[in-house]
């Protein structure tokens, strides 16, 4: 496989409409299924109703990584087989992450693969999930355990979506944007680490440059076998804390908890890889400074263990991490302990 | 992607044990994860055993077409997850097409692919389901309508598997080995027409010669973007009739839909790619006279209907077709009017 077959087109335009309109008129396919969750029906549908033929096979899904399920695999299924969609069909998705991992899945499994692309409407969605051909659902306790690799046809990225998004959910979202920093690009970093209004920030430069970031590293290792693996920085940490207070009213959005990982991840790798203390104490007190959440209640070190050892990582029964060196340089497949992991992350606990 | 990423090694051996722990100790894995039906317990598992390491993780799945469904991959994706199973596992599937079909689907998704090997212990599952990659389970009355591509690191066929099974299940398997022949290879089809006591039969240069048939089209298309779509010869029909009759007291064996299949789209491609109708008729006599039934119970028209419409291949609701233009030719994507198939159904109806 080369690069090109692995990452797909990211398209740009600040209105939704005309992009999504300008790119459908040039595709060719038997009919097209949308799907999108009840948010996004509530905010944008009437404006985005004309991109459309007025056959298009229209599923909407519910809501909330709870929902990021098989079951609502089965929900698409059953619609589209009911509507008979075949092989000649274009999927297109609209949403978060979640929404996209899941209906991405979805057509990568329907008749073994129908194309599909992707738009992403939270920044998490545009600098992170939608590049790179990981799609899947959670499964019992575990983040994205069930899933393909597979590339969308398009990614179409709108910044007017992120007009409507509150501080919070920028906020989560520009913590991927932040990892991407850390580990390929220090002088980013510096530039990103500075305070910053999220909501009058002009994204398109910012995506534009952590995408790029991003797709370095997918190019060179599509199927994650080896640096790709880097790109779960914060991550390890981040899903299992996820993981235990999905539900909870204590429940972390991805990007807070991708934000949390980095910081108590840094301290991991200060004992195993070499990251200087300074440099870890930087990172901690930019990602308070931000805003996001440093302080979580206790989670019970069993349940903390059964689901950090679910990584898909793992080998052999140990965490692999990936840790840094220093702000702008990581190693991947870090064996790390349990016991140090379960230690770091008791120092976020209140 | 070449051909030599998309088609995967075939081993053979007469006995099972020696085969599977020869290969299995070329292997590096972190826990081999075995699953067969209980079928395959009762028979072999006394004999097997001694083959995988004492901590192999052992999954029985319910046997038949019927549990061909995510709930039976849900069923082994719990036993992984509350195994703990790892990116560098792996998964030996020892069963029929359906085992192999759905155990590597389960592989193939597990964290997003892990490794497995198939072991075909029927002929159909030697000669057609485990090589080129084809995986998936049932959805609801739609044949394999969720599944993906993915290559086993190997294809284990021992023949000793053969020597059990009874005249009906080498009849169903044999239908695709007369397939291939039908598809590619007039000389082939006349060697394999002949009356043959199947239970005597040396089936290794059989098989050998069948799935060379197939590795040569599988190889050249292995998405089916193409030509590949030629082994679908009397699927179709087959696939569809074998869905309406599932569950009944009249319900076909896999290879015997496809027999009946192959009868009826002949008369099919007499009508639409020019098969002669005398060999059109020997294609019909050789199917009676090797056994397979030829006559089934009165399917509703509408039902029918609807499953024919569910067929992968389909394209702007036109059934397309692959069909014979003579014995050892064919074409495929034949748009057939769905009247025609209708009709042609109609005439092996008691």
């Amino acid at each position: 496989m080369t690069p090109a077959d692995l990452l797909a087109p990211v398209h740009y335009a600040p209105a939704a409409p005309a992009l999504l309109a300008e790119w459908l008129s040039a595709q060719r396919y038997s009919r097209l299924a949308v799907a999108f969750d009840i948010n996004i029906e509530r905010l944008y549908c009437e404006r985005l109703r004309s991109c459309w033929p007025a056959d298009a096979l229209v599923s909407r899904i519910p809501a909330g990584e709870a929902n990021k399920t098989l079951a609502t695999c089965e929900q698409l299924w059953t619609e589209w087989y009911a509507a008979g969609l075949d092989r000649q069909a274009l999927v297109l998705a609209i949403g978060g992450g979640m929404t996209t991992d899941l209906v991405g899945f979805a057509a990568a499994c329907w008749k073994r693969g129908v194309r599909f692309a992707l738009v992403p409407t939270t920044l998490l969605a545009m600098v992170d999930a939608t590049l790179g051909g990981k799609l899947g659902v959670d499964f019992r306790s575990g983040k994205n355990l069930i899933g393909t690799f597979a590339q969308p046809e398009a990614i179409l990225i709108a910044t007017e979506f992120l007009a409507t998004l509150d501080a919070r959910e920028l906020r989560s979202g520009y913590a991927e944007v932040i990892k991407h920093a850390l580990l390929f690009d220090a002088a980013e970093w510096a530039v990103l680490s500075q305070p910053r209004a999220l909501q009058t920030t002009d994204w398109r430069p910012i995506v534009e440059r952590s995408l790029a970031l991003k797709a370095a590293v997918v190019a060179a290792d599509p199927l994650e076998r080896g640096p790709r693996a880097l790109l779960n920085l914060g991550h390890t940490l981040g899903h299992a804390l996820e993981s235990a207070l999905l539900d909870t009213p204590d429940a972390l959005r991805h990007g807070e908890a991708v934000a949390l990982g980095l910081v108590l991840e840094a301290q991991l790798a200060v004992r195993h890889t070499g990251l200087s203390a300074a440099e870890a104490e930087t990172i901690r007190a930019t990602i308070a400074q931000l805003g996001y959440p440093t302080h979580i209640p206790a989670i019970p070190p069993a349940r903390l263990a059964e689901l950090l050892l679910q990584d898909k990582k793992n080998r052999d029964g140990q965490l692999r991490l990936a840790l840094l060196e220093r702000i702008g340089a990581a190693r991947y497949d870090v064996a790390v302990p349990l016991d140090h992991a379960l230690e770091a992350c008791a120092t976020a606990m209140r």
